[in-house]
């Protein structure tokens, strides 16, 4: 019998558990400290939402439900799996109108699933982190959103990161300009968001593999091979009107977000071009040194929530990977020492087989000062070994940082011994204080 | 285009999201520190790991995956949604054993999904907040298990709560005393499970369309229709050694629980039977006044953990039901004032249209000192309208509790105006005081 999970899922024994909570609870406080409000949808959505919305790639990786009842057996799909945080955004969008604010700013940490050949750093079931800011075109949401991606990584304890951006607007006319018809953007733009990994003679090549003359291939590698300008009335570029457009509203998002904890680690980047087809202003994707992909990324995508309601929708997020910000964290060691990993504080020894009521009292005390108890559950004529033995070497195997015994003496004074069992010191107190002392230890 | 959410589940808007974690953080806050540590499963099960769990009944509510790649178009599943969180503890047993301590104490609070018929109260997708103790057959996990319940709903605010228990071995030596062969033991329990809706009199009934004899209906209300003696040997009652023991521990169990905070709530009733036919010990059901059901209920179950590993593990456990909890607490206003239902704490206005840095700037300052900040995201020109009007009435109808502006005056006395929304108050003060103030005002 298979007692594994799934292929693709995963089991969270309580340490991973802690790790993620951790990690999703930083980000939530500071979503929260921009406004950004909770939203949470079901993870089971009619197909017909899902489906046509993923392109034809997406649409075979998602997970379909079979029908039930009268639609048993015929081997139907009505219900499917939520396949990512956007659509079921656009969705509760269209259907709650009425009901959310002019700007709804909301953020949504919950998993996704996706019929993806699993491999390394790949999973079928994943939490994506979401945070998007419905109902404005203003330049203000991209800086608070690069602000409040920057006080997430900053309060996780990341220093190094780096947040790169661009704009759709300038991108699409550096390619017009440089003479690609708006049918071959796509194409272009796949191969120049390669830049920082395969250098201007792999774009090059790249380029020509994909058919593009060698006109356009100087014209493109000279507009996107050089920094962007200070000011672009200065530029040596031909760029048009929603170029200039794009590129003020990018001058502004970085004027605006030098005044945040994100100024120090902006970067403009013009080969930047996220692969998603749906965004038509800023975008953007944050790196560390040492991993290969991105911590997440996100931008501007104006025409996307109006979906379902069929209106225009402006509509700006950011999207963290949950799963690769805890492998970096891991990897670096990153997780606060003060964060939880043992199952208790203190364990309370069952010393007397009869005396339970005592140990059960005792450990209640420390409960209602808020400190997290583990009382063994045996008492020693249960476990019909020496108490030492086995109490003691269990709280040691599973890292319990002190155990509490009250033993005859002990009982007989109105004390507890108190062992740290890292140091293997033996501190006696009086019952009242152990609480205390054990607050002030740990 | 139906942009509701799928049949039978639902979409959290910001409010209610916040009201479930609130409760959830309460739940898992004092599991732990009753030594109990989180864990988590995958919503994806195999199918195989599900099927045949759940009876004839649960089977069909059981949501099944299509097949994917070579499977695709067969109309076969091979994945399941999970159906509840006692077989993927199960599982997780039977997978980490070695991993895990001897008592693994492991709390889950996940949602499952049921293709129930929805109604009233009745959803496809619900969480459930599980706690058990595996591992050991000692009466301090019941025990403790009540006074940790009883913890989280004291917590919540729940005074009037009855921790309702009974024994299957009680029940169990009771029924065949009163002439009823094993095979028609879970028969009579549904009948004296009712007792407290339908009444003696009602019970009996049931017994005889059941098929009871007169005698065994005697025999059967007379020994369930009285209260345990406080001693099994005086007990004017045929009771076999099995009944006998489970007597002992029921008592154990009452004793132990009257040094926690469980004491005043505990009540034993010898009707009550629990529908599940995995329970061998002690039996839990938690009744608040004016709710027809149960906030939540458990038991000791010896002999199912072991399923996949075809050991035999001790096991004892509760549920909560969240979704009534919830239901009860807003129909008591139960949710504390504290608990944040606006989606900040002051809203910094855009008073002038150049000015954005500002106001972010001051922003961030607030944030910095843990405020929940929401900056205007327009500045005026973008609106077109007086400032005054539309920001102002925008963070009252958001329910914002202050509102903080730099106009011309301040701006230059390097101060900041801050209207209460509530009381109409202003107050002027230097801009380094504002976060105090307002931590102090909230």
């Amino acid at each position: 019998m298979n007692t594994g999970p799934a292929r693709g899922m995963r089991d969270f024994l309580p340490e991973e558990v802690r790790r993620r909570q951790y990690v999703i609870g930083v980000i939530a406080d500071v979503y929260q400290r921009y406004g950004f409000e909770p939203l949470e949808t079901p993870a089971v959505e009619n197909i017909e939402t899902l489906q046509g919305k993923y392109g034809e790639e997406g649409d075979r990786l998602i997970f379909k439900i079979l029908k039930r009842g009268e639609g048993a057996g015929t081997g139907q799909a009505d219900l499917a799996l939520r396949y990512d945080l956007t659509v079921p955004l656009a969705r509760v969008i269209a259907e709650y109108r009425a009901k959310l604010p002019k700007f709804f700013k909301r953020y949504q940490v919950q998993p996704v699933w996706r019929a993806d050949r699993p491999q390394k750093g790949r999973f079928r079931e994943f939490y994506q982190c979401d945070v998007d800011a419905i109902g404005s075109k203003s330049a203000v949401v991209e800086a608070e959103l690069c602000a409040a991606v920057s006080d997430v990584l900053l309060e996780l304890g990341f220093k190094d990161f780096e947040i790169v951006i661009n704009h759709r607007q300038i991108l699409s006319a550096l390619l017009t300009g440089a003479g690609v018809t708006p049918d071959r953007h796509g194409d272009a733009l796949i191969a120049l968001d390669k830049a920082d990994k395969v250098g201007v003679a792999g774009v090059d090549m790249d380029l020509e593999a994909r058919g593009f003359d060698l006109a356009t291939r100087s014209n493109l590698i000279a507009a996107f091979g050089s920094p962007y300008p200070p000011d672009w009335s200065g530029w040596n570029v031909k760029i048009d009107e929603s170029g200039r457009a794009g590129f003020e509203n990018l001058r502004e998002i970085l004027r605006l977000a030098a005044k945040t904890s994100a100024a120090p680690h902006m970067r403009v980047e013009p080969t930047l071009a996220r692969g998603l087809s749906y965004y038509t202003g800023a975008i953007f994707e944050i790196k560390v040194p040492d991993l290969a992909g991105s911590l997440g990324g996100g931008g501007r995508y104006d025409n996307l929530v109006g979906m379902f309601s069929g209106e225009e929708v402006p509509a700006s997020g950011f999207s963290l990977g949950l799963e690769r910000i805890l492998v970096v964290m891991s990897e670096r060691n990153m997780f606060p020492p003060t964060l939880a990993t043992t199952p208790a504080d203190v364990m309370v020894v069952q010393w007397f087989a009869n005396r339970t009521d005592l140990y059960l009292d005792f450990a209640s005390s420390l409960r209602a000062a808020g400190l997290r108890v583990e009382l063994y559950p045996e008492a020693p004529d249960q476990d019909g070994k020496k108490v030492g033995d086995r109490q003691f070497k269990y709280a040691g195997a599973r890292g319990v940082p002190f155990v509490a015994v009250i033993g005859a003496d002990e009982d007989a004074k109105g004390t507890v011994t108190v062992k740290n069992m890292k140091t293997g010191e033996q501190t006696s107190l009086p019952r009242a204080n152990v609480a205390a002392h054990l607050k002030a230890s740990i």
